[in-house]
């Protein structure tokens, strides 16, 4: 009881945190017990948070499920040896006795781990995992891998999680190409060029980077993140060319009226925005506040244990970077446009009806003038990551649990809205319900559009690309808890 | 005296500002004291810096001058009805009564000045102002414009220079060109587009939009920063075709030899940098700690009276104000390769001694992996907007002091780079003397060299360009002191 109600309150925190609303000292937790507490949600993952919110937006998915999926990761390897049958994925460290099985010893490896992962993740932030551990009375200091002990066990699990990682693909440590110096981490390698400039679309059927600003004078403008991700080694499948999605052939400027049709279906859908659709959009934008709030809240109503809470987070999350890997390879083929510049394109200088900014509601303007409800990703459109992320979480989810029931839903208070702070929406709303996991991915697909940021093939093709990863994700991973060393 | 002590306490405050070192709650003014206070100083100029510090990096030269020079008209439009001769720049108020020049009134004025431009220049930090005002017992609604009474005057005065200033040509309003929704303060509407891509340098004497990173995994591309600024309305002068600079002959790339040499010396030189130099480019990089703090220090120094203060303050920004404008038309006409895009296309695959990064010396490193000491504006090279700022600062400081004599250095701690922080410069040290305002223009010229943002030719050109201006400013402003209306 104690532990499902420490985690009530701290999903609430994490909420509060990543919405920007509380202060961090107006959430200092409550000295943590070893022997009851859930060191992951209670002392790990608000560490995590702060810093991701520091230092990229918390649409940035690479990154953001990046760091969300190698914490579960090294919870994992952490827990295995305490757990009846599992083992690492990235270790194996052999199995402690049964009466050292405790939820003690778990927490304590699964900090040290946590301690050596985000010291190769995040190094710059070396003062925060070090505060992380002596919050908690723990000595970073401790670089002991005896494997009869919990510490021992923690780093070394976050070693061989990091040493597995560290070259993955994605090019965490900057000097992928042979770079030396002026390293940048997960800079592109795979040497990607835009046909388009921000200032040109010379092929209308591709992907234009954005100019964006703060508004104060300061211009910038997008660069691809992360091509490489479609490099990246899976966790749960050896090949990703088995994950394809058709040729997005609407995107093509050669079949015009298509071309024209779907991008007509995103101007409709912007032109006529209600409050309940602008704060699901808003919702599936976040993909902390979305992913990670259905995760959380699974793991608070199903009454899990700390393994399986592990083992579940482990997973959505795996399954939805195993998905990212696929897509991204396909948003490299394809480079297709985004609704944004094919608006532009066919309306630059007729009015059309659009969203006018916050709190204007809907207005005729110039076509080129025309811009999404939601920001616009840094990365080509076809197909979605956040469809596909959400189809890779529910089926694996399905998967776990054995059913396709859900349940969540989401005050959204009124004026909650980060794009029309204030304003929208007019009145106090709910986000869902969904009462299973279908509803759930379904309603995240057709956020996209709603958000204009994406085309309706682009969301269908990424829920039919990663649907199938949520089951290689379950099956990978499945086998790991029950032992089976491949 | 008190004066004299308020005000080096507020340099010291602002300072410390700039330089991050201290949170704001850390050096709360005392009360603020009318008869004897220098609003400017202690009220205005702190909060400005605050919101700048939040909404654009200090190199941002276009931005934080047009606050720095707008905030100085209105305080000198402000003032102008207390002074026995004085007219304003947007604006002529009348002449107040002997008994009513008072430090009191005048500050009164120059607050309400403030508010009104503040409003204007930075709408969405509107409670920021508001407690501008009733942190020292004024009434933001008081909207009077009573030019009987200091607050009329204010407000009038404030008014007044909005309207000459809000569209003049810098597109503060972000609707140039007509733009009706989404509008994009300060956005480009002169139709620049680069030759280069941040991927591609197809013309090697052409400027080329650079990659940047927070480092965390986002990158995004520059757009060159307002290129308007060489069409925006000067107040020194009405043709800025007056001011030209020789096009950048060693910039191009069919004057191979030349061009070579100037990527050379650039080169050599951030190979041996030494602390005392970085600290220097650093200096100079920072607008508000290096052409402010030359301001106050002589404005402390030489003892001024409110009038005078004021008058020199807006002298020398509207000096740099007019310089940047004869710059940014100059950079924009012949759009000229930075040294960062020279040496890596001559050195690509080459071995070259080179800056190795933060607290790593000189490294022999491959040309492509080259990167400039101090971050490259967002902005075509030639001339430097740098040494023009500086030298006509340092012509209009001359013209109003009479004298060339200046003073001023600046300690630089042990450690207190922000390129290099916690390591460079290894002792204490100290950035000048500059005995004279040469010797500082001249320091400030060969900072950017040393700083691997510009080729020497630029600094020259830039120190030529401007000086001129510094004149053109001081009689301007003389002739309105003096009371002459053209």
């Amino acid at each position: 009881m104690s532990r499902r109600l420490s985690i009530t309150v701290c999903v609430i925190a994490l909420l509060a945190l990543t919405s920007g609303r509380v202060t961090p000292a107006a959430q200092a937790p409550p000295p943590f017990n070893f022997d009851t507490g859930v060191s992951p949600i209670e002392i790990v993952a608000p560490a995590i948070v702060q810093v991701l919110l520091q230092v990229t937006p918390a649409n940035d998915a690479p990154i953001v499920l990046r760091h969300t999926t190698l914490a579960a990761h090294v919870w994992y390897d952490a827990i295995a040896p305490y757990h009846p049958t599992a083992i690492g994925v990235s270790s194996n460290l052999g199995r402690r006795p049964v009466h050292e099985r405790t939820q003690r010893n778990k927490n304590i490896a699964m900090l040290y781990a946590s301690y050596r992962l985000m010291n190769s993740l995040q190094p710059t932030f070396a003062a925060t995992w070090r505060g992380m551990l002596t919050s908690v009375g723990l000595n970073p200091d401790d670089t002991s891998e005896d494997l009869t002990t919990a510490v021992g066990i923690g780093n070394a699990a976050g070693r061989h999680v990091v040493a597995d990682r560290a070259r993955d693909g994605m090019n965490q440590l900057g000097d992928e190409g042979g770079r030396e110096f002026h390293r940048r981490p997960y800079a592109d390698y795979t040497g990607y060029k835009p046909v388009n400039t921000p200032e040109r679309l010379f092929d209308p059927s591709r992907w234009q980077p954005l100019v964006s600003t703060t508004g104060f004078g300061t211009f910038t403008s997008q660069q691809f993140i992360t091509p490489q991700w479609g490099r990246t080694k899976a966790y749960s499948y050896t090949n990703p060319r088995r994950f394809n999605a058709p040729p997005p052939r609407d995107s093509r400027i050669e079949n015009f009226a298509a071309y024209r049709a779907q991008a007509v279906d995103v101007l409709n859908a912007q032109a006529g925005l209600t409050d309940d659709q602008k704060m699901l959009a808003e919702f599936f934008d976040n993909k902390l506040n979305s992913l990670g709030f259905a995760a959380f809240f699974i793991i608070q109503t199903r009454n899990m244990s700390l393994d399986d809470l592990v083992i579940y987070d482990f997973l959505t999350n795996m399954a939805a970077f195993d998905g990212g890997i696929a897509t991204w390879k396909e948003k490299a083929q394809f480079d297709a446009v985004r609704p944004v510049s094919a608006i532009r394109h066919l309306f630059r200088n007729r009015r059309i009806p659009a969203w006018g900014g916050p709190g204007k509601g809907t207005v005729q303007m110039k076509g080129e003038e025309w811009r999404s409800y939601l920001n616009t990703g840094n990365h080509p459109e076809y197909p979605s990551g956040s469809a596909c992320f959400c189809a890779a979480h529910a089926q694996a989810s399905r998967r776990f649990l054995g059913s396709d029931a859900f349940g969540l839903a989401v005050p959204a208070p009124a004026g909650s809205s980060v794009v029309e702070p204030g304003v929208t929406p007019a009145s106090p709303t709910m986000v869902g319900p969904w009462n299973t996991f279908t509803d759930f991915e379904n309603a995240c697909a057709s956020s996209r559009v709603l958000g204009g940021v994406h085309f309706q093939a682009a969301v269908d093709e990424g829920l039919a690309l990663c649907r199938p990863i949520g089951d290689t994700a379950f099956e990978f991973l499945d086998r790991k808890v029950r032992g089976i060393s491949q």
